[in-house]
Order: structure tokens, then C-alpha cells, then sequence
């Protein structure tokens, strides 16, 4: 990609971090939000999308959480990458979370870089991108913003919650924060704590960043530059963990790109190698390589048992929530023995909860893709789930 | 590490890689390595240890073959870090590997950075170092060389060839060349092609390494400097990928570093984030940064079924050998699938092969480890391996 068109896509997303082709909400100095760090975070924003419309009742509410590379461009073109939104698999008119007949919504998380307050947001204090200077957050200060979104849009109680990955994680602790406020919840290939060896790999992402002189020290921005190469090899990096051993088999093998045999160079010899350096690319020119730091951290300090003097089926005690856990056999990042877990504290915690394994070759990422057997799931769950919580059938 | 001493350290390695503290044997302009790539490397060095004594009959020499960061340097103190052998629990008096009955040997492959040929080398037509002006070497290479090595030792026949990881791929590559030469064969956690994944995570490495401006297009010791930083994260990378997630969680777990809760920061808070970073530092002082990219290249182009017309099994038609082939339970680099394909090419073309499938936790580095079983089968097989081949029995 030529510098010049990378420095315009580039300055594209700098935009979106402040001045978000979104709805935002504002929150000014009388509504800071209390961080786990100690810290009032005050003011702050929430960058958000809503597809359908909210029924009188306000009662057909379902809040999306994203992963951490996702953002709230659930449905919509992609206003930094002009590619559509992450799930519209998923989401959309007939679909199973179906904007005809419940109101979505999604927002970008605390610390993201998508309009939401973030460590690229001006610091009133200095008037400058806040760096490293923003405080640290976790999946809890997410919720914690998201419910004071909730808040905002007048939702008392959401019909569901739902979101893989990160997001699942966030589902997790909306429940466990207010368990009153959440009908229904759809965590998909997500963990209640983040495991060592994931805990690992987002080091090695971290340290890949921080190892780039670009990066200077998270000031980066003052200098008008980004960590290109540092957030590209933390990309490929964890990009290898969203997909299984038999897809990237099935998918590339061993072999060459436009040839028969090796160059015997260091060039993208092989298929896979060309694939990941373009994930490494062109993730360089969406996302924020601070925000990167800040939501893996959150993501590696989940653990929502801990919160819970170490039992988590405490969490979930006082919870009616309807749950519907699903994992995939392919996923080594957040493996079905992770949602096992889940599983087993709700049903120690006396939870409603139907488990679904889903037999696929295709990772951890399965929850993004076509997935006959998520879709079926998904739709299921939620049309028995609108009955129980009283919402009328959809016309047809 | 003190720059001071940390300079120090990295002076030791990088006079190793000329004039090592090992024997070395000196291949002159008579006697080129022809490259698989067209090049004939010339002079070369192969540096190399042996242990115990050749026996009069020339019959009793067990070659060992080192994996990725691995040396020379099996049982004796390693001239750069202090520390034992990477193989004492397997080679010494009276261990399976018994010294006091064998004659082992072992040599630095080409490429690498422990005193054989490698980009750290002076380019003789230069006067620098070879930097990426050095071939681009295979597996075969690396054998083809250590043939020269043993037919300089006066050695026709091997009684055993072993090694794990790449030390396997070497083995294997051995049966194919030099079926005659190879009475008995021991790769353990290997495979006879690396996989997508596995060149995912080395193409990762590889990318770490050139993006940090130390690297310098691999004019690195002209400037008297090395790519610090991005050989750590590399190594951290790789790191994760020898271990398994349950002895990540059994040793490490969520547990943080000197206090109970978060720091909120982005220090090492969690053990495993210290002992990654320690892992990445620690080998910067040790191993050559150019190294690193041939010798990963060298195991991504390892593909021995395609060298003969992609049916592994003609790899050994004309072997004679007596094969044991070992896996770990929880290697995921090296999955026992990958021996499996062995053992059945193996098993298809007639071969004598027994495989053992090791039940651990320790992942793919248990081939380095104290594993009880991994030491037992190994000295069963060449017990049994060296009545068969006539040795006589151990004095006792």
C-alpha cells in the first residue's frame, strides 16, 4: 500500500476515535465513570450504533459487546475500512438477531478507539491524546459504561446480552453486576477468566508494540506517527490463535504463493506467510496501537470467580437471566473446557442455561463466520427466550 | 541485565560463532557444501563436541541432532550462558545415551551461530559478516554437512541418529540420504513436514526480527548493535508454542508477580508475563538474531514426502534402519498426528518401527525435559539396537 493512501486511511481512523460516524453519548463532569483502577473517568463518551427500533414497552432491547478488535459497526459499513459491520452474519432483517422485531445495540467499549473514550482522546487535562496516561480498564468499567449508556437511552431492562470473545466476557459480568437488568444471555466462545497461555499471547503483542521505537513510549501520536510495525507483528501473532490447525491447513497447507518451489529468501514464500502479513497490515490501518495494549489488558485481568471470593457460581446467584453458553470444538483460544466452567457454576447457582457445542474446524473466529450451527442456535434461543419475556411474535 | 554485562554476554556469543570452544572441522575450497539452493558454500567450518570413545571396530558413534536454538554443546557447560548441556538428563555415564559405551556427537548445524558457517560468519569476499548475503539453508543442507563432518571423523556407518523437533527432521532427512550410513534412527516430537501453523508462528518471528531497526536488513553486527528487542519477542512467540496451557496454568496460572492484585499498569503483573520476558532477554545474549531466520526457514521448507514425489513412505524405501519414533500427549507443535504419518510411511514401506506416544503435560519441550518414560524407551531402544548391531555388552 502506498504511504500516501495509508496515511489518509490512517488519519481516517484518528478522526473516528473523536469525531465517530456514530451516535455518541456525552457525559459530562456530574456523571464521571468510577474505574476498578480508583480513577473518576470524567468526561467521557460512549460511541455507539442502534439497528431497529425500541418497542413502547422498551422491552425488545439487545445490547451487543464486541470483541477486541470489534467495534460497534455491527451492521453498517465500516466507516474507516468501508467493509460491512463484524456480524451481519448474524444481525439484520430476518436474521437471527432480527432488527425488525428487537432493538440492537452496540457501542465501542471504554479504551477502544472508536469514538468511545480511549487512551487516542484528548486528556483535558493536557490537551493532548492521552497516551499511557489513560487509566487502566476492565471488562467491569466496560459494563459499568455500557449500563450508564442503557441508562441514557431510557432501558431499564435489556431483553438480552449477547457477544463472543471479549464480548462474551462482558455478557458474563453484566449478569453478575446486575442481574436484574438482563433477561437473557448468549456468551459465545468466551471464558470467565482469562487463561496463562492467553494471558501469554497478548504479552507477546504488547512487547512486539512497546518494542517499536515508533511507539514512544504511547506518545506516538504527538509525534505524528504510529507503531505500524509493532501492532502488525502483534496481529499475526494473535491472528494464528483465532483460527484452528486444520483450517490454516485446509485453507493454505504448504503452499507457495504464486509458484512451485521456494525462492529460498526471506519473501512471503509460502501462502500462510502472505496472509499474515496482511492481517498485520491492514489491522495497522483501524486500529489504535494503545487501544491494543489497554483492552488486552482488561481482557487478561478478567476473572470473574475472583471477584467472587473464587466462586463463580457466585457470580451468577441472584441471576433469572436465561442463558444459552456456546463453544466451538475447533477454538484453542477459549476452549469448550472454558465454557464447561461456566456452565457448571450456573447450574450450581440454580441458572437457567442450555450448552451448545458446535462441531467446526474453524477456530476461535467461528463466531464471526457463516456458521449454520450458531445461526440455528442463536435464533432459537432468542425466539423461545421473546416468548418467555412476553414480546409479541414477529408479523409475517 | 546491565547494558555493560549485557554487552559482555553478547561479545562471548558473537566469538563463538567464529572461533568456538569446541573442535571444529575446516572444509576448504576442495571440499564446498553444495546448497540446495545452487550455491556452493565455500570454506566452510562445522563446529562440534564429542563425548566417550569410538570404539576400534568405528561401530558404537551415535549422532545427535540439535533442534532450532540448540548447539553443540549436549552435556558439557555452554561456553556463552554457564549452563549445563541441553542434554544431561539424556547423555553422560551410564544415561541412555551412555557415554561410557557410545561415541556421541554432535554439531552446530549450518546457519547457525555456535562456531558452524552461518550469517554471522565473515564472507570471505567481503571481510564483513555474511549477514543475508548467506544461502538460504535446508534440513538437507544441514545434514549434507554433518555427512562431510562424520566422514572426516572416519565413521562409514552411525550406530544411531537422534534428535528432537528440527533434531528430528534431521534424522529423518538422514534415513532418506544416507539410508546406508544409519543403523538405528530416534526422532522424537517431530514431524517429516512443519505444518501452516507452525510457519505461521516462525513467519512471526521472523517479522519481529525485521521490524526492529537494530536489525538493520540484517547488517546488524556492522553496526555494532543487534535487534534486542525483536529476537525477544520472537523468542517469546515460539516460546509459548513449546509448552502446553495446562503446564502454563499448573506452573504459572493467573498468579501475579510479588502482590495479590493488579497494578494497574503495564508491568509484568502476572508470572507468566515475567518468565515470557525473561525467556525473550535471556536469549538475546546467547543466539544470533540472522541465525534465527535460517534456521526457522530451514525447518518451514522441511517437506521430505515431497522430495519424493510427495509419498513420505519412498523416503525410506531402501532403509534398513531400526526406527523408534516418539511423541508427547500434549505437543502441540509437533502433535502426535505428525509421528503417526511417519510411523505409517514408515510401517508402508517396510520398515522395522516401534512408536511410543508419551503421556505429559510439559508440551513440546518435554524432549529437553526429566521425563521417566522418554529415558526409559530411549535406552530400551538402543539396548536392544546395539545387540543387534553387535556392540557388546556394557562393562558392569
Amino acid at each position: 500500500m502506498a504511504a500516501e493512501v495509508a496515511g489518509t486511511i490512517s488519519r481516517a481512523a484518528r478522526r473516528e476515535a473523536e469525531e465517530p460516524h456514530s451516535l455518541v453519548a456525552r457525559f459530562d463532569a456530574d456523571r464521571p465513570l468510577s474505574l476498578d483502577c480508583g480513577v473518576d473517568l470524567s468526561p467521557f463518551q460512549i460511541a455507539y450504533q442502534t439497528y431497529g427500533t425500541l418497542n413502547e414497552e422498551r422491552s425488545n432491547a439487545i445490547l451487543l459487546c464486541h470483541a477486541l478488535t470489534g467495534d460497534q459497526h455491527v451492521f453498517n459499513t465500516h466507516p474507516v475500512t468501508g467493509k460491512p459491520g463484524w456480524w451481519t452474519t448474524m444481525v439484520g432483517p430476518g436474521k437471527p438477531i432480527d432488527t425488525d422485531r428487537f432493538f440492537v445495540i452496540c457501542s465501542n467499549v471504554i479504551g477502544g478507539c472508536m469514538g468511545s473514550t480511549g487512551p487516542a482522546s484528548t486528556n483535558p487535562a493536557t490537551g493532548r491524546p492521552y497516551g499511557l496516561d489513560f487509566p487502566v480498564v476492565t471488562i467491569r468499567d466496560m459494563v459499568r459504561a455500557q449500563a450508564m449508556l442503557v441508562d441514557h437511552l431510557g432501558i431499564e431492562k435489556l431483553f438480552c446480552v449477547a457477544g463472543g470473545s471479549m464480548g462474551g466476557m462482558q455478557v458474563l459480568q453484566w449478569v453478575a453486576s446486575y442481574p436484574e437488568r438482563v433477561f437473557s444471555a448468549l456468551p459465545i466462545a468466551t471464558g470467565a477468566k482469562h487463561s496463562a497461555q492467553n494471558i501469554a499471547f497478548h504479552e507477546v503483542g504488547r512487547q512486539a508494540i512497546m518494542a517499536d521505537p515508533d511507539w514512544h513510549h504511547g506518545r506516538y501520536l504527538d509525534q505524528d506517527t504510529i507503531p505500524r510495525k509493532g501492532l502488525a507483528v502483534a496481529r499475526m501473532a494473535a491472528h494464528i490463535t483465532y483460527l484452528s490447525e486444520p483450517a490454516l491447513q485446509r485453507k493454505f497447507g504448504r503452499n507457495y504463493q504464486d509458484r512451485d518451489r521456494p525462492t529460498f529468501t526471506f519473501d512471503a514464500d509460502f501462502q500462510v506467510e502472505s496472509y499474515l502479513r496482511h492481517q498485520g497490515s491492514s489491522f495497522v490501518e483501524r486500529f489504535d496501537a494503545n487501544s491494543y495494549l489497554y483492552v488486552t489488558r482488561a481482557m487478561d485481568y478478567f476473572d470473574l470467580g475472583d471477584d467472587f471470593g473464587g466462586v463463580l457460581g457466585e457470580a451468577f446467584r441472584d441471576a433469572k437471566t436465561h442463558f444459552c453458553v456456546v463453544s466451538f470444538t475447533s477454538d484453542w483460544l477459549f476452549p469448550t473446557a472454558d465454557s464447561r466452567a461456566i456452565v457448571h457454576a450456573l447450574n450450581a447457582s440454580g441458572a437457567r442455561v442450555s450448552f451448545v457445542e458446535i462441531a467446526t474446524d474453524k477456530g476461535h473466529d467461528a463466531f464471526l463466520l457463516n456458521e449454520p450451527e450458531l445461526i440455528a442456535t442463536t435464533g432459537g434461543f432468542l425466539s423461545a427466550a421473546a416468548r418467555a419475556h412476553g414480546l409479541p411474535e414477529k408479523d409475517t
